[in-house]
């Protein structure tokens, strides 16, 4: 057995050697053999998945189609809108609503009541792409409450810092009168630009081009050709109209010049989201003929607001109008002042006065003083002119001109006090 | 050979064992290496699939973003709405249409014809959050087709029970002019509401306050303070408006008790899709001071429905008004029955009496005898007030006290027939 | 050793052929061990991915579920619309704005101006099904700006080829008018329309079934029953109305035959987009009862367009009236000529005379001669009559028979020469 065990153990060391060899291939042949298999589950298994991946990504891109297809893009950004998933057409319908409970009070009588001062449909976006933009304005009388037509227009901006405009508008001249009614800091514009300012020009029929007032542009100029100060809804005709002699026709214009600040802070009175401080400096006139008879409007104005919560705003304005007894011109001046004690509220004070013609019968003057509180609605005020109330007391010295139950004033040569207390909603 | 083969033998033997061993070791590294495979390869894929998975929900969430932040929501849920996509923001434009075939007939003439009764476009929704509502319509008028304001209102519901109303809007104190005039069971309301009831308040401009009315709260209260009855579309001032001699003031106010069950059965006459019966008790009144000249309107009345289909309603009113010629009393009272014969049809009579003051001249007492059918349209009826047809044919035995077009009643002590059938669409 | 060595040597060959055999078996072992990890990898892979794909499935199918619960759809297409998911329920608010420039010279006078023609809102859609639908259009007076009641109708497709309409509408008796006026081909439908043709029964309160007109059916009969020519904005009675003598009843149609083309061609008057030649036979009448003073007009006209940008039209219309001194009969002749110089580009022509009856005062006839372009804006024309602009001039050589301002014509027997440039937007 030794022998045997010796050539077993030979065989045994040799068997070994061998059977290592023999091993080792099969290691190795069995490393390649797992690669293999590890390869081609892992091929295998990646195409699988690329191929999920793609059904899947095909899916989704198939369920976005879907919905894009369906052009569907409508919500609220700042307002309600419907538009194209390309963003060329935008129709944005919105609502201002301004309710108001109004005291007039002087030494014989006192009025007071509620009304629904402004109700307005606006209508307006872009069409074929954002250069071509429109709008519309129904507003309803608060005497009567009939529905009629403000604004009417449309407007193509055919270079980044000009833009021409047809139709039915609001004549850009007197910036009180440009500052939308929402936008203001009072309740109410003033005894001024009622008598002597934008009230007489409201809107227009005609054409306008605008240069500037947009990115950092600091000039803005728009002049008008029109049918005349105050022509709106009216036909082509000359001596038909609202008014008993009605215009020919009209020219306006207006220039600003910003030396400092942004223009989105030039659209409201208030330093509300001032980044930084606001210098505008501006002036514009109308020239409307009717018959033989012309009337001038022109005006100069500065608009300064803080970061901190300051505004000013200055003006003077004066009207030149031919009457069958000759020339007649009326002055008004005009000073303001606000101040945001909080994001949420804002203390103001107006003094503004007009000097009717010398000639005229009556008081020299009308003065009306005006302070008051806006409190911005919404957390930190955030919801802006969006939704605010405003609260302001005036007296006017020396009465009223005529009536002007817009601002609560009635005619008469007396003194009168004046409470305004406004809820405001744009929707 | 034989010793060979035995050492082969012996070395076979000794071979095996050993080559036993070896394969054992093999098996075991092979399985241990297929393991080891085995787990690189999941654990590869697992990371790859998870990274998959996780492109791909962070594509999904992109998409969802993208359209969510493009603020896409509108579309139709009883009704057409644009919302934001919080829901805090909500525009729902609608229109009422209601059209109607009409024949008067009395022993000396018949006047018969269509007319568009009703075309209002309502614009309502909510700002900010669903709790500040708001509300408006506009209205056509039959006669010559101008459209003017009926309501524009805003409202903040401040506690889950309470709400805060001010602008423009229908006083609440007698129920059948509560009730929209899209959900009433007759093709038009009573001769008694038109002459002493919800007709003479119509809108008020003012601020209301209202408990209640929601949920399993029982009890309903709203109070209003106001510029008077029939105040819409005045200005401020108190001695000028749609009438001669306009309101100064005037406040009104309604108390509901719900003694079974759910308010929302209660925003219509009929009992369609009533989960459960309905009753209840309902009284308001509404005081304007004109000068010296006041008017007091109150009423009471009970609403039952089954949720069999029938429901029942009856009131009383009386309208106290000082006169020139001192204070005059007009009462008037009605019941009216309907039975839903199916979900789609449904029967209904009315019977309504007016007491004009005695020392009136003119008839004694003015009745009305309304007997008709409403048909709702769509499958089971399911349009329910959004698509109805109305037949309804009326007698007036004693003539009517003043043109009353609006429900086809042509002033005339003699007895008249009126049939009136109307497609009413609510869009 | 040699022994040994053979012996090993012995050993080795019987050993190689043994461990062959136990190599096969290792290696087929190993390879079974390897296919079924690689088909437990594989199980187990595929369960994970398939249960991957799965969430990711029913995830994209949640979020598509919460976008179409939302009833998400709206956007543009041609025309913005608000839509319930099912597309059952469809809202389409649209504007279209005519801006006018317009200029009227005779010898003796000049007058020019601006103009808003035409400013209307318009909401169509339909509900509970694409069969029922519905029309609504507000306009607003150009003189005054007042907005009132155009259009307010709702139609039900009880059949492909029947329709059933009610309320108030364009009577379709007379093609002109039937085109929409932002369809037409001039910057004005002509004289003999406002005189003897559509102008004339305008809007009709009543009933009118329609048969045919779509798709491949050459026949398009429409019928109404209403309360007579002009009686828009109403009510159900017949002696009181917009003009003194109102309307008792009336009834209108019209008959078109469709010899080539296509119905969609058919809408306006210009071979825009034509694809084949349109040939169409038209007739059409209305008969108006006023107490005992009847109107009867009829009108045939014929409608020829090809594909290559040519489009004729032509009509015959008459009108007979009782008057209080008897019938008086008035002709009306038309015939109109276009032709698409480029897509952009459109040159037209028009000639139309009035015959009055030969007893009254005045011209024995009033003919109206415009010639004039189209120039349609977009890319190629692509908006088409959604923004157009067109410029026309007119000559009137025996003056107009009353004041048709809306056609730029004042009344006068003197020869007036009119221009008209007129911007148009369909929004």
């Amino acid at each position: 057995t030794t022998f045997v065990a010796i050539v077993g153990h030979s065989a045994r060391a040799d068997d070994e050697s061998y059977s290592e060899l023999v091993r080792r291939v099969h290691e190795l042949e069995a490393q390649v053999e797992k690669l293999e298999t590890r390869d081609r589950v892992e091929r295998f298994e990646t195409a699988r998945i690329d191929r999920t991946i793609d059904a899947i990504a095909r899916d989704a891109e198939r369920r976005s189609q879907l919905l894009l297809q369906s052009g569907a893009t409508a919500g609220y950004r700042n307002g309600f809108f419907i538009s194209s998933d390309d963003g060329n057409f935008r129709f944005h319908p919105s609502l201002l609503f301004q309710f108001r409970g109004v005291s007039n009070t002087n030494d014989t009588d006192s009025q007071s009541g509620f009304e629904v001062r402004r109700t307005r449909l606006r209508l307006d976006g872009h069409l074929f792409s954002p250069d071509l933009t429109y709008g519309l304005i129904w507003d309803t009388a608060r005497q009567g409450g009939a529905v009629s037509l403000l604004d009417a227009w449309a407007a193509y901006r055919f270079a980044p810092d000009w833009q021409f405009k047809i139709g039915q508008f609001r004549e850009s001249w007197f910036h009180e009168w440009d500052v939308a009614p929402q936008n203001q800091l009072t309740a109410e514009r003033s005894l001024v630009a009622q008598e002597v300012g934008g009230n007489l020009t409201d809107r227009v029929q005609g054409l306008s081009l605008t240069y500037g007032g947009v990115g950092t542009n600091p000039i803005r100029v728009e002049v008008a050709l029109h049918d005349g100060a105050n022509s709106q809804n009216t036909d082509f005709r000359d001596n038909v109209g609202l008014t008993a002699n009605a215009a020919n026709f009209g020219v306006g214009g207006r220039f600003e010049y910003r030396i400092a600040g942004d223009w989105s802070s030039y659209a409201d009175f208030s330093a509300r989201e001032n980044k930084q401080p606001l210098l505008v400096l501006g002036g514009g006139f109308d020239f409307t003929q009717r018959g033989d008879l012309d009337t001038t409007l022109a005006t100069v104005d500065a608009t300064f607001e803080t970061a901190t919560g300051w505004c000013l705003y200055a003006s003077a304005t004066g009207k030149f109008a031919d009457t069958a007894q000759g020339q007649r011109r009326d002055y008004g001046f005009l000073a303001q002042a606000g101040y945001l004690l909080t994001p949420e509220w804002e203390a103001f004070a107006r003094y503004d006065v007009l000097f009717p013609d010398g000639d005229e019968a009556g008081p020299s003057q009308y003065a009306e003083i005006t302070v008051g509180v806006n409190r911005y609605l919404g957390p930190g005020g955030s919801a802006g002119h969006r939704a605010k109330i405003t609260l302001d007391a005036g007296c006017l010295p020396d009465g009223a001109p005529s009536n002007l139950t817009g601002i609560g004033a009635i005619a008469g040569h007396e003194r009168q006090f004046i409470i305004r207390a406004q809820f405001q909603l744009q929707i």
